[in-house]
């Protein structure tokens, strides 16, 4: 595996006065495909939070390519772009219903401890992540290379 | 003091594709005018959740009169309606520049240990709270009667 | 049918930092029951808006008796409470997995003309919807009747 | 004039469950630095629109080196980083009270047609603005220049 998808329907709240999805949405839809890719390898960011760690995020990038519209369903596509043990970055494609890629980016994320804030290690602290971040990378990596 | 304002600018993304602001927005507007409304009784409501105390929303009521739309600004008119040492019910008026009167509503709100999420009376442990409500419910329900 | 049924899986952004959902957010859920409900009835809020016309809030009112919290998945319930062919009333109840009532409301509209906000009757511009929510509505009394 | 500011409150549904303001806001926030910057240029971002006009997102990046919490207050300082008379890529920096750099970003936007999506050259349809647009960048370089 090295791609999760994810459908949102839009929200009318999530529309502004331009009659398009307001860009911010975007970031949440993100989130919602990141927590997608994670239950997909196995495992739970409800679950990553209860035993002491968060996740924030550090830097966002993001292309708006076109815009979508109340009454259309969104697919997210996420996948790990890299991961060094201390940072992951996540891709995401965001497709409408004629898989014409709307919007793209990536989300640069830290693990903290919970209580300080504290950079943590993964590898020492959610070994089994670890490993599956690893290989997730891989596959990717691999993916890329053979285009 | 019966009554406290604060006047929030509408932003973008608060409007949907109606081309007005979206009708929840003004539940955010609400706790901004709830927020002022304790700073004016010389308290602070992230204090309180400091100290060990949430206030969570147990009911909320709203009538849209009039949209609010971008570019204005909105006067939010908040007082105490109700007290009863376990239960305070907010009352407010969103008015906007030409001084009508857009949306109204109220919510009520029982104190609740941050832990256990169970219920505490206000006397007890916040008796400056418990003072000052009193007095705001007092003058509120004077100024009703004197119309 | 008297009720729709559709489900959505808490959002992280949807939290606050009481460690639940943020209240303001289930009325974005009602307005997603409220769009599987017309759905379920053969038609398309979308495209009643590319018609012409809107149907604006004019009353909410909502009781939160257990929160939610991210991980969980929610089952939004949706019925018409009432319609007279001016305004429509629609019932909601939020379940949680324990199939426990945890959030009820209700939400009341009317019909409007899309340019000019002047309120139309149903009947006269969507007759096809008239005549739906009359069922709808006649199927939902029966319901009650019945217990 | 090459830099705006303009203040915003923490409100509490911007928070989320990790106890700061959710990473999203800050789009929201760096929107509302937007229409100040265009205020202090003697515009209005509203009135844009009723001419005719919208300005698009086409890309965002952000970085976050410091939460906000609820209770605090920020300050969104935005100036004009590029513009070619399509495009305008807008900075923002978000400071705490401590005066602390907290979000740094940029936005880059196009003007488009309100009704067909089409960009348009601010030159010719707003020249005023367009006139306003190369003194702030001007006004800008020279002060990264003199450092």
């Amino acid at each position: 595996m090295h791609q999760s998808q994810t459908q949102v329907e839009v929200r009318y709240a999530e529309t502004d006065q331009m009659g398009v999805v307001h860009h911010a949405t975007y970031l949440i839809w993100f989130e919602v495909g990141r927590a997608q890719f994670i239950k997909d390898l196995g495992f739970s960011y409800a679950q990553m939070e209860e035993d002491g760690f968060l996740a924030p995020v550090t830097d966002i990038t993001i292309s708006y390519k076109r815009p979508f519209r109340y009454g259309e369903t969104a697919e997210i596509r996420t996948w790990l772009e890299n991961y060094n043990g201390i940072r992951s970055v996540y891709g995401y494609g965001i497709y409408n219903e004629k898989d014409e890629l709307c919007i793209s980016g990536t989300s640069t994320h830290v693990l903290v401890n919970k209580e300080t804030f504290k950079p943590v290690r993964m590898k020492k602290v959610l070994p089994l992540w670890h490993d599956a971040y690893q290989n997730a990378l891989g596959s990717y990596k691999k993916a890329i290379k053979e285009g």
